[in-house]
């Protein structure tokens, strides 16, 4: 253990966002920064590597049970692929790493880092479908993706490399191909909530901030404790546009040639930096239960008298609850305190302490502690594995009942710009208004405090609410409801 | 399913192996070329990747019960880092891909697209490790990397781009990090032989074909059907020269600063490779149950008054070996004649029909063909999964035994220059041969019939066996025993 950790979090989550972060993220052993000379990258430890493990582990369940097959296409794309498609370069090329000498050779043909891997995907796809037979088909990759993109860096956030997953798709029908999309918003949207113990809203990107090409740019959004809203992962519906460029066409059930409708979709690693920043506090880490890489540390406290049997006791305990399948380390280091040790698994984010001293050993029991709140209690050595996962499930109900009440509390209506400016420049949040669907109203709030409009509800009631009332700003026709807010 | 497929294999595997190969990654759906301008470069299809998922999923839960985390490091390392390790450059410098220009910017350093990573991950574990109880550390991660060799594309084998794992450890002494190496070394040929049905040779590469600042790699070697050696997997002992080079060093229990000793290891994709061309033959693919996508495919066969009969008992079946746990796909479609899927499952490596028809249905017993050889058993419909279960051992059985009657009989001993030459040259293998340690007899031996040395034992006493004898080549005193072969 280094000795910065020793010194825990000295930043404030309310008042210094940013910078706690940062803190936690380094000393909870999440990440570090790359090399000079690559701002922007960074190194991903194994305790953040295994919470992407566990979303993968997650997601790719939910993808294989839905038809979805893993593939891996070339990391680079020829310059001509991605001018192919007119639209994405106009989108991309400014944020692309290229390739232009290799070995000894320079090349004939720059190759950009894969950016997204729509250009090199879709013509494959092409030459795998024939028939209706084939359709749909759906490949998808766990890759990592370049765009250079020159902002400060935030770990997981904001990285010119991330991981993520993109999965694309092709169907019959425009029915089946819409279906696909709003089949993967669900999963991604289970993901947050059961996995990451996160709410976030279901909803749409506006015309204008639509991922190009794309027919519907739909999305998942979180807000995070300091009023800024997260967009957690997106799922296209490409419409034709894609098919039409790369030429995805199939011959139907009456031998007649038809186009093909395709989608596409990702998370990344940003889901961790939205995790981290929900929950997360000032004494360091916080993590759900199913998702921690350690679920529980048991910390046995003994005197010299002591030590035989409250160890003895301990690691009966701890083997218990590792043949229940539950992840657990027993901290039974000589060199420190029993403080010391809390400390260090609150900062690094396990979700359940037990502690164990000679009144526990004697009596049969042993006293839990929730990490998110210090709640405690004392619980019967006995079916002690089923204990510990009713207290596994109680902290991820107190977790997601915190980040509910975060997001009830912080969704709010305005009607004119003065109320839409003045309730997120006092509460942050979103803010729902009445939208004419016109960029330059979007762009009047925007200016005056780098709010915009992250989503438009795909529910059909709510987008309608406003039908036939005013644009808040520009006073035209409303057409859709409109949720501004600051964002990552 | 395209007309190509339907055509069958045309190649030789005796005749024409290289044509051969090719053919059967096409058509069993495994790999297809990469676009004009990135030859070198495939596109992995799903059947391929499910086989890349269930070498990951083997090994990986390997190496996490024997201490090994998973990390992620950026794709990209600084030229000045590379540079570093002067060895490690002059390695690998011509087979760079690197990046100079991104987004709007000229770069100040190049960034190599990471051949191996030992020159961005070692100056991390330098920073995590203070003391010695922070040893053994050790990261590990999945990805991909780039050599810009200028040869032929072979999928699997020969790709500028391919997926492994390179793992990367630090321990406090020489024997800590030599049982390491030895532990990686066991594990690979252990996926080789359990997984991949492939018995292989262990030992070291001579000193002069090592891991450039290796003290030893070691390697499994598994021999092709057309006598050519495939290296498997290497792991490195390191020694120090990492450490020193990239300052890791701990504190021991005295306080005293001492130097770390690493290793490295890896596995790539050529696995797959080695595993097309060891059990496919002239109808199409063979895989061993364990890592087959399709463990088995149902195949009704039914006239106009059965079908519904047959059909029904077909479906019971597949699903009670679902339920079991096997991966069992039930061809029903009606468009196909059974000659025809019998074919088509052929060629995609399913490695074990079940055939089912009026009889069958009537008699309460199914047909089971085994792939690799077409041997045929009839079954009782009662304990099918089990049933089945044991057949799948079976294949593995005849599997393996092939593959180890085809090594066994092609280890060959020489003693002079002329037997080496005539021993490869007529039959391929392995040629055994007392060797004085000295490159240049190698070279003798490259010149001629593009053999090398492929390994010496580590086995101690089989590795001794020629000291006292005379090198087979120059007649100076021997001091191993060298495997020539001709090598992938």
């Amino acid at each position: 253990m280094s000795d910065e950790q020793e010194l825990g979090i000295t930043e404030s989550k309310e008042y210094n966002t940013g910078e706690w972060y940062a803190e936690v993220v380094q000393k909870a052993d999440l990440a570090n920064y790359a090399p000079e000379g690559m701002s922007g990258f960074i190194v991903t430890r194994p305790r953040a590597y295994e919470l992407w493990e566990r979303i993968q582990g997650h997601l790719d369940g939910l993808f294989k049970d839905t038809g979805v097959q893993n593939a891996y296409f070339p990391m680079f794309i020829p310059e001509s692929y991605l001018e192919q498609e007119k639209d994405i370069v106009e989108g991309f090329d400014p944020e692309v790493a290229w390739v232009e000498r290799a070995g000894k050779e320079e090349l004939e043909e720059p190759l950009a880092v894969r950016p997204t891997s729509e250009s090199i995907i879709t013509p494959y796809i092409s030459q795998w479908v024939r028939s209706h037979r084939d359709l749909p088909l759906r490949v998808n990759q766990w890759v990592s993706v370049v765009r250079w993109e020159a902002t400060e860096t935030k770990p997981f956030f904001r990285t010119k490399e991330f991981l993520w997953q993109e999965g694309h798709t092709a169907h019959a029908t425009r029915d089946d191909a819409w279906a696909e999309t709003m089949r993967r918003l669900d999963q991604y949207e289970e993901t947050y909530e059961d996995l990451l113990a996160m709410p976030v809203l279901r909803g749409a990107k506006p015309e204008h901030d639509k991922f190009p090409g794309a027919d519907t740019t739909t999305t998942v959004e979180a807000l995070m404790p300091d009023g800024k809203s997260v967009q957690g992962a997106t799922s296209h519906y490409l419409g034709t546009s894609f098919a039409e460029a790369f030429d995805i066409t199939y011959t139907d059930e009456d031998e007649d040639s038809q186009i093909a409708h395709t989608t596409s979709w990702g998370l990344s690693w940003r889901a961790i930096g939205a995790l981290i920043m929900t929950h997360s506090d000032d004494q360091g880490l916080v993590l759900p239960p199913a998702i921690a890489p350690d679920q529980i540390v048991v910390v046995p406290i003994w005197q010299a008298d002591t030590k035989e049997d409250v160890l003895e006791y301990a690691e009966g305990i701890a083997d218990d609850l590792e043949d229940a399948g539950i992840r657990v380390e027993l901290d039974d280091r000589d060199e420190r305190n029993p403080g010391f040790k809390f400390n260090e698994w609150e900062l690094k984010g396990v979700p359940v302490r037990m502690e164990i001293g000679p009144n526990e050993a004697d009596d049969g029991t042993a006293t839990l502690v929730h990490r998110p709140d210090g709640e405690s209690a004392e619980v019967d050595r006995e079916d002690i594995a089923e204990t510990v996962e009713s207290h596994f499930d109680e902290v991820y109900a107190k977790l997601y009942a915190a980040a509910e009440e975060n997001l009830t509390e912080n969704v709010r209506e305005a009607e004119s710009r003065a109320e839409i400016l003045g309730t997120i420049g006092q509460h942050g949040g979103y803010v729902k208004a009445p939208w004419c669907g016109d960029e330059d109203c979007e762009t009047e709030i925007k200016d005056q405090i780098a709010a915009e409009i992250v989503m438009v509800p795909l529910d059909d009631e709510e987008a309608e609410i406003h039908h036939g009332e005013e644009c808040a700003i520009c006073g035209d026709d409303a057409v859709e409801t409109a949720y501004f807010a600051k964002s990552y």
